[in-house]
């Protein structure tokens, strides 16, 4: 598939969600390429079919493009509930277990999800996978002492590369902090892995969501499919 | 006890800790006012009697305090290990559980604890309790969405205060997160509550040292009394 046709089913999966946010909500927004043609579509409908809603971003960036719409953003503790909080993911698995932060936004991500009544993801379906690890794993690291914790994780064989930006420095998260993908191709455990991660000294977040998607909706040739999590 | 006294017993305490610290030797030094006294000693020795030795710092207050006195001071990812770092701790129990954070230095401690060959905790008397939790638990949250954290901890019965500073603002870490206070009065599950706690979205770290400690050099009017963890 080329980039114009996955760019196209991404879209197909940002419109159909779109028709989650009704008049009123509270709608977390997260973050990535899928989630731009979500928040392009509710601009549209915000301009062509006055929707009102509110919304609350996952990132600086998403916060940027739905404020250009017009669209009301305000701050995860302004509200007293997410009505539903759509966001892409990386890789997701027929558990409904995914992988996210490919776009360095993983934290805020999980705190909005945390707090969100329903979650749904948007992926093309070259993202539904058997298993997960092939895309490597975000994990959000405290800069201060952030070489031990790759000394660790590579000690564990969990293949740890900290994320550069073009000039070679540090990526750095709206937090501040630093990003370490692991490349760990596949991850047959993926609750044993979370809380390895989590309970290492030094991390503040990692990218696995286990179980927490209510929807994923897969953009695919035929049309967009929905896949509904039982088990949640 | 007045302040006066408890001063003397913890400069008692610090002077004795001091003694840890030998030529050519990588140490780790925490942050609090009995600290304050450790690198006082440290610098005088360094001056008095040539120490030579390379700190890692667990705040920037320590760092001036230690740089003023010519210590040479290194970042903890330039350091291959630490052969003691020796810090304060506002409770420990006699199962060498503790609560540090009363500074809202405890994740720079913890992390600096995590990379140590050896942990010392230097205190006065009114430190040692039978069971932890009368001093507020500080907890390290991410800015964004702390609010939500907060009434999470509250629906649990965890009693949490957000920290402010003198002009009403919340505290800032060295990492520029917020310190949440739990008054829990007395934790009688520490395991259990720090899984709960560190697995909690949002939250960075927590002030729960649990057997983390070798040593804890008590300041004590007798003299200081040296505790050893034998289960470490």
């Amino acid at each position: 598939m080329d980039k114009a046709q996955q760019d196209a089913l991404k879209k197909a999966a940002g419109i159909e969600a779109a028709k989650l946010i009704e008049n009123g909500m509270i709608a977390g927004l997260g973050t990535g390429s899928t989630v731009r043609f979500l928040v392009d579509e509710l601009g549209r409908r915000v301009k062509e079919e006055g929707l009102e809603f509110t919304g609350v971003t996952t990132s600086r960036r998403t916060q940027e493009q739905a404020e250009g719409y017009g669209i009301r953003i305000v701050n995860i503790d302004d509200v007293d509930h997410i009505d539903v909080t759509i966001d892409g993911a990386d890789e997701v698995d027929k558990n409904f277990n995914g992988i996210k932060g490919g776009g360095a936004a993983l934290l805020w991500e999980k705190i909005v999800a945390t707090n969100s009544n329903k979650i749904v993801w948007i992926v093309d379906e070259s993202k539904v996978v058997d298993t997960i690890g092939k895309f490597p794993l975000p994990v959000e690291v405290i800069p201060f002492g952030a070489g031990q914790v790759v000394r660790r994780f590579e000690a564990k064989g969990y293949k740890p590369v900290l994320r550069l930006d073009s000039e070679g420095e540090p990526v750095r998260t709206d937090e501040n902090n630093y990003v370490v993908d692991l490349h760990l191709e596949r991850i047959e455990h993926p609750e044993d892995l979370a809380e390895d991660l989590i309970t290492t000294v030094g991390v503040v977040e990692h990218g696995l969501f286990l179980n927490m998607v209510d929807q994923v909706i897969v953009g695919d040739p035929n049309g967009p499919r929905v896949l509904t999590n039982a088990n949640k």
